[in-house]
């Protein structure tokens, strides 16, 4: 029996979907899930799942409900990006899609593929596979989001190891930005930020070991 | 018989709620309407409506259809600013509101009032009445989103009559921002703006004419 046909048209069926972005020696990857029933049975989609009023007290509680549950990750920030509504884009009537973004940690990244209970993948954002619904759509919206932010230098720290060296977080911002930024700008840009502390710890031999940083502790990427 | 009793417990309450800023000689002014129902009848709050799935084709046009149904009032651009959700928002049950935000040219800023078929009045910002519900969060954010973009030079025209003048424009990002503004940094930051176009008319006398602008055709101030 299709629970669908159960729910009345004056209401329209609720749900979060969320833009999870990670990052490796590879570039910026986002991951995403083939879903396992229709509609849109085995296309690939955005991680998500239908509101459950009875058991999420707001939107941002689904997300971090989907997080847990079906990918078992945990995320320093979560944020809603927009909704997406209408009569038509989705197969079971008028539905609402509330879009969430957040930033996966370099240390979960490979973590997240091997604990879920669900068949994910993390893509590169230049080998996209075809997308359910509207979510090629909302990925786009996310990312405009995340380039903007980095675009004013707002720092994707989430995204970064525990400690990190600046060339790193410019291969980072770089992999976001989709071109590459000038190094002695980019330095004098990140002089005076609040945002990354400087450890005694260093990367590479005695010739030019690179200063290892580390993000301030409560550090907002979406303020 | 209330309605809300047969809503099943496992559809949350999807409404829509607009702020929509217009701005005068005493500055940047909200629309605000007396809720005429119970929940929290009487009270202010933003003008708003239930969605309705055999209406609306998508959450923008439940939006459209109070701006033009209740308020009789158009605008060049609506948009969405971010949803409002939750089990205790709203005594009728887990609710989700969309918040729209636009901008009223201010030709139509005293038409508003006149053609309401709901009580509805502009406030200053300085002077709002305590409001229904999460609203004053609501305005709170569309606030912040408006001011972001007037902080990075996105003009807002959109709440300009059809001709004016670059003290004009000033006095209205300073209304926006709640801070003066330098006039020789603001008149650079405009040079080169292909947002506003020069016209051959003046305001004023022969001493000192100021030259009218009008807002370029198909200005986006969302984007």
């Amino acid at each position: 029996m299709n629970r669908s046909n159960h729910r009345p048209r004056l209401y329209p069926l609720v749900s979060v979907d969320i833009a999870l972005f990670g990052s490796d020696e590879q570039g910026l990857k986002v991951l995403l899930a083939r879903r396992a029933r229709e509609p849109a049975v085995s296309q690939w989609a955005l991680p998500g799942g239908v509101l459950r009023p009875l058991e999420d007290a707001q939107l941002v509680d689904a997300a971090r409900r989907v997080l847990r549950d079906k990918l078992a990750v945990s995320v320093p920030q979560i944020e809603q990006i927009r909704v997406f509504s209408g009569a038509d884009r989705d197969p079971r009537g008028w539905s609402i899609a509330v879009l969430f973004a957040a930033l996966v940690p370099r240390e979960q990244v490979n973590a997240v593929v091997k604990t879920q209970v669900q068949a994910v993948e993390w893509f590169s954002l230049q080998e996209l596979p075809p997308m359910a619904f509207d979510h090629a759509e909302q990925l786009s919206a996310a990312l405009t989001k995340l380039r903007t932010r980095v675009e004013s230098y707002v720092l994707p720290l989430h995204l970064m190891p525990e400690r990190f060296t600046l060339t790193d977080l410019q291969r980072t911002c770089e992999a976001i930005l989709g071109r590459t930024l000038d190094k002695s700008v980019f330095r004098r840009r990140l002089k005076g930020s609040t945002d990354i502390i400087e450890l005694d710890e260093y990367q590479g031999g005695a010739q030019r070991p690179a200063r290892f940083y580390r993000a301030r502790e409560g550090f907002d990427f979406t303020g």
